[in-house]
């Protein structure tokens, strides 16, 4: 049946969820903070809009870290922010298996992630490729993603990585 | 004394939060999965917004499930979605015990679900039968609503049903 | 028939509308500015979350003014934030006809805001007399509420003043 | 060249755009006066989250129309909200030329927007066609919108239809 | 070396965060709710605009608590929301030692939060304080942090306090 | 007196304000539209969440242009995204005077952008030459902000360029 089993066990590893409330730091930094994150090994950082009291608009910032970057991501948040206060959660993540490979598209190749778990398979062209061909070609990215998107339709692959994804 | 005890140990049950954040999917889409999770039994589905790197607009999915549809959830929103990792929190819940009533109005019945726990009683018209009855008859749903919350607050039960909602 | 008449001009007036997207000033700094701004006879002031360039969660800031306090209004974002630079938007504004009546309630009179246009009828209690009454008898907020609205739909007035609002 | 014209002066129709501040409306009344507002002719109808004074979380309700039905607007949101004013923008609106196309999935036929302009072309499956199969088929709706797409790129048209869209 | 260790254990305290979504409760009264928290003794309150089932913008109330708290806060909520039910996370926090410091300004005195763990040292001036000072002395808000940040750079203290914040 | 004046008339110029909803495209490519727009000579681009029929997460795009390149902008909307009526705004800009400014630090020269109208002096050090500091002599960004800040407020100037900002 359609996306029927509800019994089986998806893969699962361990990870981190920080989070802290800023209401008195600018956007600027903001920005600056969660690429300083990125670059030191954050799984994921990303920005809520949050509203505090006394009228405050406010930035929830969350960091996603393997267990073992947690204390590293800690100390960046409270360098490099205002926050005085970090929440933190254990947070199973269910992930599905990851390979990548590549598709010919008349731009150039084009990487494309692989994932798949039970019945489940699905492909996506690698963004950074795509834009880095769109610019170079000069025109609209999206005839870029279609023409990957049409060389994964078509299962015209020009290489299969053995890499497995580990972000 | 107002809102007083603070030593209570309130009712709870057992759910499980399910989180991702989706940067490479189109709203139109996202709209679909809520509908289809709601329809295989999630508790509660909402969208957030969120701020992921690269200058992305992105949606934070976050499914409520109850324990033993939680693999059942994790399936659909791996196939429905483009999401690869799927945070899992386990999440008590407190709640309050509820019956259905049911309210006479001039435009016609409406069900009432009453919740109550220590002191607390809330009232609340169900809003799918005032939405049918302001369409029915023609009127802003306000007139509707207005006519149940003073037959709410006239205590003018047509009816008090014995089932206990399990939401 | 419902909501039916499409023809009939309503009663409008004119306003201004200011923006200024702020990414380098903090959230306690804006709720500042808010309470600045209505202090000093804007007719309405919000935030909305926007996004800008470089990864920078920011806020926008609208401010909404009679035009002759727009140049006031301009000056005062202009000293209390660190924009450089204000869209202005000159708007026309629909509104409905208001008088304030008073109801009694259980717990004291409470004020109520009458709009009236066509054949549209709008009663809202006075917020600020609700949250008093409900701090001063130590009873959730609802409770207060519940029993304006039901004065309101018994037109249990006390007195009807002759002011008629211009905010 | 590429995106590279920019003396052109693109089509353009007129629409008119109402905007309302509502802080005393809960959101289950709000959901129920966007669908409203559409099956009255709404061009498009939006929410976007604002934070106004006294910490009140808000929505912006935002209504797009034809000019010759603003008032008809105007009136249904007077009449389903709680608001007492709304803000009136005129709103010229460059867009594309517009026409129906089908193509041909295994799944079944599914209609496709075609747009262009200039030297744009745009090819969008509509959304509730491929909703519809997904539901017929138990599928992913990704299978769907992927065996959509895959048609379009082939330029595996079925019929085409001489309706111009006016939305 | 920069932000370097990551194997420290930073301080942490535990606490509980609260969650509950609205979709049928105005702004009004959300943001009422919010102080009523706040004067209970809650940690920290915020909301984050999310969207519902059925096109409904709505509200995720947020409240951060002492676990010794929780049931107060919890019989808070379901008392003043018409929430009927809450989620609990038990949330270790990370935090930085934390006093009070008083600068000279020549709008007056001002106190100083200074926050410091390892490496790390930050100082903020109290919000009130300046916000207090602007106003007394009809200057715009930034001329007084931006005499308590001088003052700051400067060192220039005029008392140190013993007492050590523990919100 | 404080913010007083309110007859003045502040220096303004005309800007065009682009405003599409986007429902149908997902937040890796809107990210790219953005940087397109920037280095195409946008003034300002920003990302507003919005909520749409159906459910659907979405995204205001907003541009913000000079009127000579109005056009450019509206045919690079359309041509990246899958918006089919793009929305126009003439917007005057209420704006100050600017010029360019150079303070020392202990680590190195930071650009300071100064403006200035009627009694108002704002200064502000370029985000980028910080934000390069601070990676270069691996310290926390708010060094070298604070250091910025202080030479600002030293008015410890380097040397004082001509040139005028006109963005
Ligand atoms: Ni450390
Ligand atoms: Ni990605
Ligand atoms: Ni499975
Ligand atoms: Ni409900
Ligand atoms: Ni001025
Ligand atoms: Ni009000
Ligand atoms: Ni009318
Ligand atoms: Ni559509
Ligand atoms: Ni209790
Ligand atoms: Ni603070
Ligand atoms: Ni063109
Ligand atoms: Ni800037």
């Amino acid at each position: 049946g359609m996306l029927g089993e509800s019994m089986d066990e998806h893969e699962s590893d361990q990870t981190i969820l920080l989070e802290a409330n800023i209401d008195n730091q600018n956007g600027e930094q903001l920005g600056y903070t969660m690429n300083r994150l990125l670059s030191e090994g954050a799984l994921d950082v990303f920005f809520t809009p949050i509203y505090m009291k006394k009228n405050r608009p406010a930035t929830m910032l969350s960091v996603l870290s393997k267990p073992e970057s947690k204390q590293k991501m800690i100390h960046i948040i409270l360098a490099e922010t205002t926050t005085l206060g970090i929440r933190t959660f254990e947070c199973p993540r269910s992930t599905m298996n990851r390979e990548f490979l590549t598709v010919r598209t008349k731009f150039g190749p084009v990487q494309v992630k692989h994932a798949f778990l039970d019945d489940i398979e699905k492909y996506s062209p690698e963004f950074d490729d795509c834009a880095r061909l769109a610019i170079s070609h000069k025109v609209p990215l999206a005839k870029v993603c279609e023409a990957a998107q049409k060389s994964i339709l078509d299962r015209d692959w020009e290489q299969k990585s053995e890499s497995v994804i580990t972000e």
